[in-house]
């Protein structure tokens, strides 16, 4: 399991534990191990990402490959691995972690410092350049790889070289030592982590002095403000998500991890309260954070435009570890509910479904259908901004991001608690946890999101019973549960409902509806006013442009939305083309907007978008006159009969 | 005169022969004159821009101060001085220039290039960095000041140095030599102006060089694109500005120019068309180009959020530029139309009141009074985004740029044709020009745009009387023409009206209905759907926070305009306040706004946000039920009775 609290409200349970048998992450795992692992580390041999480290082990000049992290990207698909092997073993992947393992083991310097980039005779001193020099945060990615490795292995190869990385940044970085923090966050969950795994004390206490030194300013103010590396005011202090969001979320992660393992409540509710003012005022309706395209970063409140939305995968992927921390520490529904959302509509839809293209930026709203990203000398693709997924990124976080994800997916789906245990998400396959009662193991059927049923059976069980305690989305109202007796109870959305006293062999089933639902934005998102979207389950649904009548473009035409039908378990909304004539200036004493004809139109999830070829995409349409004056209960009504 | 084509529809006139006596462009002319130019001077001189100069003079080794464009500044502060000499006579600005001039002939190296970044021993080679260098951009700005310079004071001082520097340019860039442009245009008009000056032809042709070289792919891809420095394809195969606005703009200007001078009717077509589709799909209401923070870039088609809308006011000054050139060749009224409007509320934005303060960036919604820029060691303004103007940018072009505008204003506001004059902006004052017919001259008297009556009394004309010819402005329905015998004549909107034979002693009158204009955007700029802007003449207006009853915040209630009124010469715009709980989670089933109250609220020309002290502020106001509903002549209706 990636991370593993001392104490928790609830326990989190490991990859071994909690197998997912096919169905929709279960496919996805397979195409992490099958497609994207190999592909990642294709990529990386052949930018010259793993010769860094070889060289670095060889002791003569060379030219670096890559950018400053390059090391971390490594080291994240090591994690990756790792967590891959305990999920299904595989000599051929054992024998590619050993040799990787190596590699790394034979380029740390005897002080515990790696890093390819800095420190030869030839390079630039040794943190000569904290805000961009990337050197504790590919320590922090070592680390994790290494808590991973031994983890899976239980060896201690590569934990050796962890403790010893560790040893060096406690002593450089320490009360004593220097007085700085890295532009990039991440070495903060590390060294708590390595903390859980080896008991040593001094790596918890140097991520709370990492924690607590951020914000006094040591590094330096460029364009982009001190916030960009949340160095304008402190953790304790921060109120909201501001600056590069993924530096945001890493550290925030890591704030949840100290704060837990020092019993440090204050922080922890300062945590709490800044992950409720981002979901409800910096968060897009995908569960994706960061607005700018500039810096990668949170935008201020509310600015959340769709046709400019960046949010990085990345970002996605430490929202989930924030969430998850926060989860185990609390046992909300909430956290669990936002990390639903952001793996069906940002995990997912990052990916492809052959496994090896990437969106690195996530549009919500994709123009034209001919945007190609920049491309650099070597033909890599360079971050964000396409109508298609790219097999690889000269900044390349988001792929190996992925597959570390996903290989320990299972872990995030359940918890142990005293008397039972919690259902997070809905997969299909076997959980076991050892309870206080004694040890429990289900099975799980469900073919969740396509189908709203999630039957789970007890398998093994202590003779009273055990108690099941599942999550009930937000957005599912009128979820019921069918008890082992064939009684059916109401639920509460986002909360958990708990069936009490579940013996062996025994069954209950969560019956979740799967309607389409019409979401109004917060009339403060200014960029989406006048809009609505379509939701089914926990998939944000998308129009492409693959999908509109011959003749109809998405952009030349307004397309205002009437009502919404279900059939044949696809979504179709009435769409109505307006022609809009060209206009020398397109601001005017007034703009009569006629509708000319009207069609229904196919939707599909936002995480198959641009999977038929390049499309242009949008989430929210514009409301017709109609629409936005009878609103919701006429959309609504409209599904519900038809459905 | 800026810009002297060799044959034009509309022939410019000079600083000389358009004099501007107070009123709203005076006045800041006169700042300009007071304040902007010495405070310019002042910082150039303490952050060493200008001993950059002094040192490359001198030959010794030297840290060069600020960035690659630094001289750039020093370069159009000159200029400026020198049209503004043409303005005003004054000595001690004089002796200003008399010694910068010194200043820079000396720091010319013997071959004419002319740059205090490159080419020294200790520095990087010449065009070692033709990406980034800005040495060619320099070049053009230096041979602008030049020509400035030359027509300002006859001199042929600086005039011989930018000889020498474009000499030298056509060596190593033209046909025979390098295959490279410049990261950064702007050499372009400037070969084309001295060209106009002196004649030499192979300035014309290196400048029709560098435009058809452009696009060729000479220059590096980054993670901007090609396109962010419009060499991804050719100018002549482009359809719309794309890139970094300031730079595309520089561009075009060029093409218009060299265009008309080769006398290339086809690319002059397509200069025209791309300004029509920029103008169409690229511009906000004020006038501003160039959607992106990061790229400093026009967005795609439509994308022009308010809320991190960039456009920069160098952007503002080039857009100017390039109208003008286009309105020479054409002599049509959409070209003096966009010019007013980028004036009114791009320029006049950009420069605070006392003229030693400057918006970089100009956004159309601030959302937080307290946003202040990020600063550098220095302690000066790093670029956009702030909720006040600053006294000075480390990258500083807007506030030169704006000072060399204004400085020769009075050249953009008339020009002579055939049989008499064209009046394209509204500017009390004097012009004298030499029409076919004989001379002319004729004073305005206008309190434009506080009130809309333009009167133009013919103070010298041939006998049989001259042609006045005077811009309506595209929203001006309405505006009348009073004849020399009292006769009133109907008008069209954004045509020019013309009285012939007027002559002298006569006197004739454009009456302009200024009453406030609720103005929609077109449905494809999402980011304000659902909003209205309100606008008075040629000025857009704006809700700052100060005008907002006690308790109200601009961003807390839901703001929606119901009705608009005139009073007292003020507008007032009827709010309704909505009170939005706050949520958990921005996007829901059913967002029911209702009004707690209405209130009739201020507002403010943009060009006056941010003067009472920092503001959030807005000028697209989201519309209630009922005006969404009822629309546009609800609203106009309620202004038209009131007015």
């Amino acid at each position: 399991m990636p991370a593993v609290p001392s104490s928790s409200t609830s326990h989190p349970l490991s990859i071994r534990q909690v197998k997912i048998h096919g169905g929709f992450w279960g496919k996805r795992q397979q195409l992490m191990r099958d497609a994207l692992i190999p592909h990642a580390l294709e990529w990386m041999e052949r930018l010259g990402w793993v010769d860094n480290l070889r060289d670095a082990a060889a002791g003569k000049p060379f030219d670096h490959a890559g950018y400053q992290f390059a090391d971390s990207e490594v080291y994240k698909i090591v994690e990756a691995m790792c967590w891959d092997l305990v999920r299904a073993p595989d000599e051929g992947m054992l024998a590619r972690v050993d040799e990787l393992v190596g590699v790394i083991v034979a380029a740390q310097e005897p002080d515990g410092y790696l890093h390819t980039l800095f420190g030869r005779p030839w390079q630039k001193p040794r943190y000569s350049d904290m805000a961009w020099g990337h050197e504790l945060y590919c320590f922090g990615h070592l680390i994790h790889a290494a808590v991973a490795h031994h983890r899976a292995t239980a060896s201690t190869e590569l934990l050796d070289v962890a403790r010893r990385t560790a040893d060096h940044v406690c002593i450089m970085f320490g009360s004593q030592g220097m007085n700085r923090v890295c532009g990039h966050p991440g070495i903060e969950t590390a060294l708590v982590e390595l903390y859980r795994t080896t008991g040593e004390e001094r790596y918890l206490d140097q991520a709370m002095i990492f924690i607590d030194r951020r914000g006094s300013g040591t590094l330096p103010v460029t364009e982009l403000g001190a916030g960009y590396w949340q160095d304008a005011i402190s953790v304790r202090r921060t109120t909201v998500m501001h600056g590069h969001a993924v530096r945001a979320l890493y550290l925030a992660a890591g704030a949840v991890d100290a704060a837990v393992e020092k019993n440090d409540t204050g922080l922890l509710a300062i945590m709490r309260s800044q992950w409720d003012a981002t979901t409800a005022r910096r968060t897009y309706i995908t569960g994706g954070m960061g607005s700018h395209h500039m810096d990668e970063a949170f935008g201020e409140d509310y600015v959340l435009p769709p046709d400019r939305s960046y949010y990085e995968t990345c970002a996605g992927v430490a929202s989930i570890m924030l969430s998850w921390r926060l989860l185990l520490a609390t046992g909300e529904a909430r956290y669990a509910d936002l990390m639903e959302r952001t793996l069906y509509n940002v995990v997912a839809t990052a990916l492809s479904s052959d496994g090896t293209k990437f969106f690195y930026a996530n549009t919500l709203h994709q123009r034209s259908a001919d945007q190609l990203p920049a491309t650099s000398a070597l033909g890599v693709a360079i971050r964000g901004g396409a109508a298609q997924r790219q097999p690889w990124f000269e900044v390349s976080c988001c792929p190996p991001n992925v597959a570390r994800l996903l290989a320990s997916l299972g872990a995030y789906a359940a918890t142990a608690v005293e008397d039972g245990v919690m259902i997070h998400q809905y997969v299909a396959g076997s959980i076991h946890a050892d309870t206080g009662a004694g040890p429990v193991a289900l099975s799980v059927e469900t073919r969740y999101p396509e189908h709203g049923s999630v039957t789970i059976r007890v398998e093994t069980a202590p003779a009273a019973g055990t108690t099941l305690r599942i999550r009930v989305p937000s957005w599912a109202d009128g979820a019921t549960l069918t008890l082992p007796g064939g009684t059916v109870v109401s639920t509460v959305a986002g909360e958990y409902v708990a069936a009490v006293g579940v013996r062996k062999g025994q069954s209950i089933s969560l019956t979740i509806p799967l309607t389409v639902r019409a979401t109004y934005p917060d009339p403060r998102i200014d960029a989406v006013r006048g809009t609505v979207a379509f939701e089914k389950g926990p998939e944000v649904l998308a129009l492409e442009s693959h999908d509109l009548p011959a003749g109809w473009l998405l952009e030349e035409g307004h397309l205002a939305s009437v009502a919404v039908t279900e059939r044949d378990n696809s979504v179709y909304v009435a769409l109505q083309r307006v022609t809009l004539s060209p206009a020398a200036w397109p601001y005017s004493g007034s703009q009569p907007v006629e509708p000319v004809s009207t069609e229904d139109v196919a939707l599909v999830p936002y995480h198959q978008w641009a999977e038929r070829g390049p499309a242009a995409m949008r989430i929210f349409l514009p409301l017709s006159q109609s629409a936005a004056s009878t609103g919701y209960s006429r959309v609504q009504e409209a599904a519900e009969v038809e459905a």
